[in-house]
């Protein structure tokens, strides 16, 4: 089907609107009059802009508070119309969408709402333009898409038709089976918004929580499907209004539009892109840095031992079970200091898992890093973080693990088996997008968002996971675009002895998170422990919480440039400590030099 | 009274809490737990510290469900109650907040919870502590204040008692009067808090929206005293969770939220403050700037002149009608380029205003800047920007234009007959402290606050205006902390023929602000205009709106440093424009140099 974004959707001036959208794929777009009014370009001018980047323009938008006024106003309303239709005609624009009235002089009068729009029609019918008539949520007297239809339907004009618009619909909690009673071609348009679940006024909701489908908790995707039913051939276009879009760069925000409305047609069947797959492991987490020597001091008293060293690059391979980290100290490591900068994923299909990251719009990273180099799938996730999809212990596929030669060295020591979690900070812009991205790419489940209170702001963290927990990855964001997240980005490793763990890392010279003695008291208070417990895990910082299905302990490493370790004994428990998040957040605050 | 906040109010670590509220001027903390939890400080060192810093620890808060739980559960709550006890006593803390049960397992059995909350305070005696009992208002099944003094009257034990919190008894809807009846002894404790009003999930609109008495839209006031006439004579206590508040600074925020204890006890006619003396008009705009000549040039082609400079500073004034513009070029002018640094106001009573600016923590400036300049009474808003009130034009009074040697001049050009209104940019995380200052501080009346779309994201903005208009100032703020809101800052002169205005601007070489083409072909389906009348606009960049009281013409000059200037011409219309702020907004962008 073909694909339309409204210009509102997106950041910036009209031109840097339409120039996002048409990068990012889109076929159309829909202009709303305000980015019009304030752009340089004229209406002709912006014809032809359109046409350069090829995109159509499917729908010109709002008109408001047209029928079921009184008579003069209905006669300046015609006036103003007649005024759109020339513009639209100058824009090659021949849809025009009209909002139920929200004028406080409308009268709640089905017949003239009915015959306003028939002369509305006839006029528009002059000049080539259909006119598709919208119920706002919120409108004075026609508030759902049934009671807009029934007007349009008496009116009966062949220029007259509906739009439909699936958060007016949805966050009315309307029934939109009801949808396929419209014969589609009366169905001039449909405008597409997700939205979290929230209970809260409908504009205020509408004007600034809106999110592309898939991000929130509406099921669009059921929606449209009805839609789809009445015969109903034009674009789905999104319509978001979104006070983090609104400041969120144009170009990326365009590319998580256009993946929303790919995944939502995969859902509806009407295309059918590269399945997902979904990973089965963590292969290896790549950590550049500067300056080897103090993050390879913590991966050792950790236990893990330098197995391994890239044929051509200065990258080491560190590992212990199957955790397997490397440390990278090429001239591209990134200037801001250590930090995470590439996860290896287990893939049953690492060409498949590109196939499908590809045609959802991810960046593909080139296949040889180095010509000598194992030729390796790999893409780009919104954050910059490099995704390689990796076979580690499958002969017949090509293997990462074959750059590197085996160094001779000391045992590491047991007690770390693989990479419980990974935990990375995302763009504050574009947090939804990041988790829409793995589980429409990746194919990962998302769990629930939680709140985790910073001393100096409220984070968001989110969790994404494949259905046996082999690969966990944190997303978290700050409380605000300027926020330090450094605090949010480390790689937690499984052991199943957090406490002999803890105390081998301590006497091999690592240095443990202090937990503060009060956390301590408070444990006390609420768990009852078996003699001396509490007072381990006092002397190491060892946190401590359970849930349902289980007990969790971990502690924490201090912080090495923008990266921290955890080590994780996950006895069943499913979370990820968020309960004791503020605490180590608190700590690590504490411990940071002072600016 | 005694005045008291959470530590849950400020961001920052325990300590950097304790020192806010200690340095802002507040008698006690309540300590909330998750605070101790993350400090380093053992509970007898917070003591100490609160000691040291002269703050009592009012509450220790909050413990949780508590009540109405199967038997085990409760013993478990009891235990744990004690270890909460056995820290009071450590932090010297007597009152402890107990909220009502939101546990899954609670009963709906006031009996019950009256019989638990009587062991609890059995309990809570030995260790010479008080509980205090408050309905939260997502409660499970006590969610408001008289059902909670229900309960605490049948458990009828000296250690128990209510705390009453206006946020839950307000956001609820309940009516206040009811606290009456309650004996003031048994209310232990009374936390206040106001929040805008919106249709939102309670629990949502308590945990991120809550702001200080007189930010929001509750009647605080109303409340409160229907608790002082049962004869209470605990502390005034803000509790406050807000998102923006938590990333703040704690040093203003504490000092905002003492103000508002201060006005608070005001309006409950508990103190009585100097009076607010209103401001009569607009002295004085006072430019900054490390070059003279650019912005010269602008208020030459308004047709200011250079009419006057400083006995002994760089400092020319700049007049025509009562506009009168200090241009500073001394060496303590913003390095950051030419900008807005103070506002002189006409005030009945300079020295009252500036006792009341005390009383309510504005800072107060030296009178002299200089041994030989008239003493002239100022404070500095929160947004820096220095605030004098003067006495232009009464002898028997200091005048700042004594300061002032008059200068040969050419004459300037009539048209502009004052100064019509001031627009601030207030710093991100201060936006409701900054309309809470010049309310309560300068008795400014605070209108409506209103959205406008800048192409990069939501601007909001808000006047505070005196009675006739003769004041106006435009407070906004942009639309995230990293945001830029250099257009935010501007002086509006005032004219009674904005036509004449800007081609005399234009015709002496001043540059105006292009307005696009889009915009007046929008104006002309909008209104009905005189032959020739929307040409003019067009070619001058003359914006228009009307509202019920008459219409509005105004139009802007480009930018210099960090300031422009818009001419006004009001004829009866109340606003500010809004309407047109999104195109200039957007044409303020697009005439930006490219980074």
């Amino acid at each position: 089907m073909r694909t339309s974004i409204a210009t509102v959707s997106l950041s910036g001036s009209l031109t840097e609107k339409l120039t996002a959208a048409s990068r990012a794929g889109f076929d159309g777009v829909e202009i709303f009059e305000n980015d019009l009014l304030a752009s340089p370009l004229t209406p002709e001018e912006i014809r032809a802009r359109c046409a350069d980047l090829g995109l159509s323009i499917d729908l010109y938008q709002p008109m408001r508070d047209i029928e079921a006024v009184p008579a003069d106003e209905f006669n300046r309303n015609l006036r103003r119309a007649r005024h759109k239709f020339e513009l639209m005609r100058r824009l090659g624009a021949d849809t025009v969408l009209v909002c139920s009235s929200v004028h406080p002089l409308a009268v709640d009068d089905d017949a003239l709402a009915a015959y306003h729009l028939r002369q509305l029609a006839d006029l528009a019918q002059e000049f080539g333009i259909r006119v598709a008539y919208e119920a706002l949520a919120w409108g004075r007297h026609v508030s759902t898409y049934d009671h807009a239809w029934r007007i349009v339907e008496a009116a009966d004009h062949p220029a007259l038709g509906t739009c439909l618009d699936s958060f007016h619909i949805l966050s009315r909690g309307s029934d939109p089976k009801g949808i396929e009673s419209i014969p589609g071609e009366k169905i001039f348009f449909l405008q597409l918004a997700d939205a979290p679940l929230l209970a809260m006024d409908v504009l205020q909701w509408s004007r600034h929580y809106r999110c592309f489908p898939g991000q929130g908790g509406f099921d669009v995707a059921g929606l449209v499907r009805h839609v789809l039913r009445t015969g109903y051939d034009g674009p789905l276009s999104l319509e978001v209004f979104n006070d983090v879009f609104r400041q969120a760069e144009a170009g990326p925000t365009a590319v998580d539009a256009l993946r929303s409305l790919l995944v939502l047609q995969e859902t509806l069947g009407v295309t059918t892109p590269p399945a997902p797959v979904v990973p089965t492991g963590v292969a290896f987490a790549e950590l550049v840095t500067p300056d080897a020597e103090p993050v390879s001091a913590v991966l050792g008293a950790l236990g893990l031992a330098r197995t391994a060293r890239h044929r051509s690059k200065p990258v080491d391979l560190w590992q212990q079970g199957e955790a397997r980290i490397l440390v990278n100290t090429s001239g591209a490591a990134r200037r801001d200091g250590t930090g995470l900068a590439a996860i290896g994923l287990e893939s049953p299909d690492p060409t498949g898992a590109a196939r499908r990251a590809e045609a959802l719009l991810a960046p593909v990273l080139p296949r040889r890093r180095a010509p000598e180099d194992a030729p390796l799938d790999a893409v780009a996730a919104p954050d910059g973080t490099e995704l390689f999809f990796c076979a580690t212990r499958r002969d017949e596929l090509p293997n990462w693990r074959a750059d590197f030669t085996d160094v001779e060295h000391a045992a590491g020591t047991p007690g770390v088996q693989g990479i419980d979690h990974l935990a990375l900070s995302q763009p504050w812009h574009h947090f939804d997008e990041a988790t829409l991205f793995h589980r429409s790419v990746l194919g990962l489940h998302a769990q629930e968002s939680v709140d985790v209170a910073d001393p100096y702001g409220l984070m968001r963290s989110r969790a994404v996971t494949n259905a046996d927990g082999s690969v966990r990855i944190a997303l978290s964001v700050g409380a605000a675009p300027t926020d330090d997240t450094v605090h949010a980005q480390h790689i937690a490793l499984a052991t199943d002895d957090v406490v002999a763990a803890a105390r081998r890392f301590r006497d091999a010279g690592g240095r443990l998170l202090p937990i503060p003695a009060n956390y301590y008291d408070d444990l006390a208070a609420r768990y009852a422990f078996a003699d001396g417990e509490l007072e381990t895990y006092r002397e190491l910082g060892i946190l401590y919480d359970r849930d349902a299905h289980g007990e969790f302990r971990h502690c924490y490493t201090v912080t090495v440039g923008r990266v921290f370790f955890e080590l994780v004994q996950r006895d069943g428990y499913r979370g990820y400590g968020a309960q004791n998040a503020p605490v180590r957040l608190a700590a690590q605050h504490a411990g940071r030099p002072v600016q």
